[in-house]
């Protein structure tokens, strides 16, 4: 499982108070950087070998601009071509939401998607948690 | 069902050289913004009666800057204190995404959820599409 | 000058109940678009040959994230090859905002500014507005 | 003065493929907090004293989602009610924008601004630095 520390943003709430719920994708995002990197190390965006198909989020809690959240991250199914992420995000103790992002291992030239070679996916696998 | 035209925003692109999937659930927030008044029609944040429990986004299309989006929404299966909002966005011609979000009619002060009132649910009922 | 409608987003306020300022920022650029498409008919992000080299925003009164947004946008001094783009927001009849860009017209590739050419000097002359 | 470091998200950049400049006005407002925090300690929005009239951003060289950003925070001429913030950015040893902000103390329910008192002109004192 992978640990990533954040600081919310004051651009991240909105009129009602509290952190917007679209703040929720932005930090899921970030959390998967390390998820990013073992299908692609250099991080350089022009040979970027992934695509998001899916997300889902569930907002557990209200969530505060002015305390760090963490975001945990693991690995859940793992497909011919596409894997699941799964994620929780904690603030002060207690979980505030959950995520799942499906990535699709994808070649942006002839777009398609193209299998996840073995040595990623063992690398990966070192990753893996439970996806109920 | 809802139809709301929007233009998407050069910062909704990301480095990948596409609209980025966190402009998704913005788009989708904004294309809700008939169900709001639907349960809040003055939408006054200071007394803002629902809170966002849950969304599912499936990303079907790259999608650009420079061409408007069309967000449609329809009310999807109506629970007791919570409805299920089923959007799907189309540029081009094509479809782009499509998102289920899950309201929850709530009362910030007791922190409660409460029942939705029969004539708010038949007016979301008039608006109501397929939810599978 | 060029008059942009522009619709804000929940996800522009933020937690002191209003519009964020830097949600303004971000209305500017989309104000831009037109300015953007004199140097740039196609709006193709690969060839994309500006830069901008500063944004001043005076933020003047309060705005709302439930009405319309008016984008004014004129052209003020056309320097060898920068130039100003002088701009105001307006909502409900009052002006909320007003801003200034300054533009370089740029070769990415080199990673050199270049001199505006004459034709697309004369196109954003049609456009200039006072630039005190 | 203050340092923040700070994590550039992916959604930061655009489809230029750097930074957008409309992630330095939200990267800048993170470095205020702890000017924020002198004269609002609990930092609680309901009762925020403090108004943004003006941003001045200039962007000086292009920046990337992964690097680490550090924003140096001082403060500038300080009026009766107001004062400027004196900002840098920094990225991998070079600064990539400067920015000034005007802060207003201000009283939203009687929607006026209201002078500095000593005590905090004071402790603002503290971090003064030069402004041209």
């Amino acid at each position: 499982m992978f640990h990533y520390q954040l600081e919310p943003r004051f651009s991240d709430t909105d009129a009602l108070g509290h952190i917007s719920n679209t703040a929720l994708p932005v930090w899921f995002e970030e959390g998967r950087t390390p998820v990013f990197q073992i299908f692609h190390p250099s991080l350089d965006v022009k040979t970027w070998p992934l695509i998001l198909a899916r997300v889902e989020i569930d907002l557990m809690a209200q969530s505060y601009w002015d305390q760090t959240v963490e975001i945990r991250t693991g690995i859940g199914r793992i497909g011919n071509s596409s894997c699941r992420v799964i994620q929780q995000a904690f603030q002060g103790g207690q979980q505030i939401a959950r995520g799942v992002a499906v990535l699709i291992h994808y070649d942006y030239s002839s777009q398609k998607s193209v299998p996840i070679p073995d040595e990623i996916r063992a690398r990966l696998a070192e990753h893996s948690v439970d996806d109920a």
